[in-house]
């Protein structure tokens, strides 16, 4: 049977939709757009975010990491010092930030 | 009564979450990355992405003109013709969708 070539004239560019799924969540714009400057502690984002649950931010901030666009880093000392940073993967989102940001001061 | 000010760290940049909220979707991405290319009538697009409902593109093309990204054209003639384009504010998403691109293709 002729092998059916399903012509797909749309290209499905997943590499784009790939990379909306790992920034898009209702913290994640805001966290990544700050680690883009600074490194932060789980407290410093519950200040800036107050209107999010600690839970969510941890459920984001679990899949960010997962995502490998952000590292956890666990200091060993008494209290207890856990700082949350771009890896390098995730520093390259400065660029798409930079243009999301432009396009969006369009809208 | 002071007014009381929340010093809120994470400058929360709307701009980036507007521009994700406005090309988030199951085929806008894909329907947006081809407009890019070329104007294209429903048939076109629905062709190149079988797996989407009639219903599903419809309301997805209303969305994107809604947002002022894409405009829709009627022809003027029989059998009846309509076609989508983008807005001049559409097609600055060229360099967003590179940078997302090019993001999307380390992950």
């Amino acid at each position: 049977m002729g092998e059916y070539q399903r012509k797909t004239i749309l290209k499905n560019d997943c590499s784009i939709e790939k990379t909306i799924n790992v920034i898009s969540g209702k913290w994640k714009p805001a966290i990544l757009n700050e680690l883009l400057k600074t490194n932060l502690r789980l407290k410093d984002i519950q200040k800036g975010l107050p209107e999010a649950s600690k839970r969510a931010l941890t459920q984001q901030l679990k899949e960010l990491t997962k995502d490998g666009l952000i590292k956890k880093k666990d200091f060993n000392q008494y209290p207890k010092k856990t700082e949350y940073s771009l890896t390098s993967l995730g520093t390259q989102l400065r660029t798409v930030f930079t243009e999301l940001s432009k396009f969006g001061d369009n809208l």
